[in-house]
């Protein structure tokens, strides 16, 4: 067990263990975006930083099927940052939650020795979707394709120079194929750790192993930060989600059968400074 | 106007102002707890940096009359953390919430180079104290004593050593003041950032200005992280709230009254790598 999982073990609530926890029809979620760590100055702009932050963490309430609603800020700037660089930051907030319609209803701000960002998403749903509740038989699939974030990353590990419209920077959520399928749905998740690590959350809330289709290959398996959808469904869903699926352009894999069994992820940590 | 302000002047929402977000019948807050601007690890323990982080997001919401139901962390963590550490952090958390009822729902964990917390406290509130609504000729009173944060502050920075009942660790809230005594206060916050910087936040709130009773030294207006309560009342509840404080025992200060004008804060920034 790495350290982080150390440390969450230490906290038993019912509420953990989804992407975001679910309590009188309110979806709560948070996550930190914190240089370094999550990112580098050098690599996004502080438009970027502050749009992306607030879509990885949207992305967390379109995976439950809510709709997210306000948004909070804690934000640790250096010193050092330009007044135009905090406009900029704060544009990229405003602009991701526009374009959800989030209001930002507060936070914190801080001096810090770098710019550290954590966002707290507060969501609405009727009927969430969760991790838990996969079946023998049910199939497995996620949306569009997984490993250019790794390969987006190691580009920029090697100093190289990555597009603006790349997935790195750019995320594009599958919000209207989660709120227009919800019901054909069993489980579901944003691929955010790799699918290889978020498919063992998966097995572990369902008490499920996976029969794979075909071998998904350890950089496209390991690739973390994709933002796409993994789901699970009843097999006799199959042809209606492939043909709603068209409706909002959305790519379908399917890519393992559920079985007796459990699932062990074999990557390591994703975060670039953990390897 | 400081950076932080600056950057908070970019967001233009209804709801921010006031300790926490009040919205439907929920009060929203958000804090940072960060290593090396809120605490040194030589100061505290790590149960009490997590007991702390807890009780000064709790603070915001009993400050706004509010029930604090759940709390989100998010952890980021030096990579040389010992699980001992690690146990003593979490019982911290796990401590403070309890003693409020507080149900720890989710979050994040990740590496770091350093202790830094964040917590999102969600709270529940049928009449919540905001900082708007002082008329003139209300009166303006704070509990208990202030300044001994800022004086324990200066014994740690000059490695001095302080008792672990001290305000600096061991915060107490007037929770049960400020729930009983809803109905008799106009308007009320915490004081975090220092009495002088709180009560110009009161007068940018309300429109109006103070006439002081008799003079604050500074040393004392310019003491943040007391978590004291700060408070405007209506002068025909003075003698009722004097009665019912002693019930809680709760000592009450009364420092001025309202007048038109308004008022300047003349502290620097409190956090103690700003001076």
């Amino acid at each position: 067990m790495n350290l982080e999982n150390y440390f969450i073990s230490q906290f038993k609530s019912a509420n953990i263990g989804d992407d975001g926890a679910f309590i009188d029809g309110m979806v709560y979620s948070k996550d930190a975006f914190f240089e370094n760590i999550h990112f580098k100055t050098s690599w996004m702009s502080h438009y970027q930083i502050g749009y992306k932050s607030i879509m990885v963490n949207i992305s967390d309430a379109v995976a439950m099927n809510a709709t997210p609603k306000y948004a909070l800020l804690s934000v640790a700037m250096p010193k050092d940052i330009t007044k135009s660089q905090m406009r900029d930051l704060a544009k990229g907030f405003q602009d991701a939650c526009a374009k959800y319609g989030v209001d930002i209803i507060g936070g914190d701000t801080i001096s810090n020795i770098k710019l550290d960002i954590t966002v707290t998403i507060v969501s609405k749903s009727n009927k969430p979707l969760m991790r838990k509740g996969l079946k023998r038989g049910d199939l497995i699939a996620y949306s569009g394709t997984l490993g250019k974030s790794a390969k987006e990353l190691k580009k920029l590990m090697n100093l190289g120079k990555i597009h603006k419209n790349s997935k790195f920077v750019n995320i594009f959520l599958r919000d209207k194929f989660i709120y227009n399928n919800r019901r054909f749905l069993r489980v579901g998740m944003d691929i955010s750790d790799g699918i290889f690590s978020d498919l063992q959350k998966l097995s572990l809330a369902s008490g499920v192993g996976f029969r794979f289709y075909k071998k998904i290959q350890k950089r496209v398996g390991c690739s973390g930060e994709e933002y796409e959808m993994l789901f699970g469904f009843d097999r006799r869903f199959k042809k209606t989600l492939l043909r709603r699926a068209k409706l909002t352009k959305t790519p379908i894999n399917i890519i393992a059968e559920c079985v007796r069994k459990a699932y062990t992820n074999r990557c390591k940590s994703h975060h670039f400074n953990k390897n």
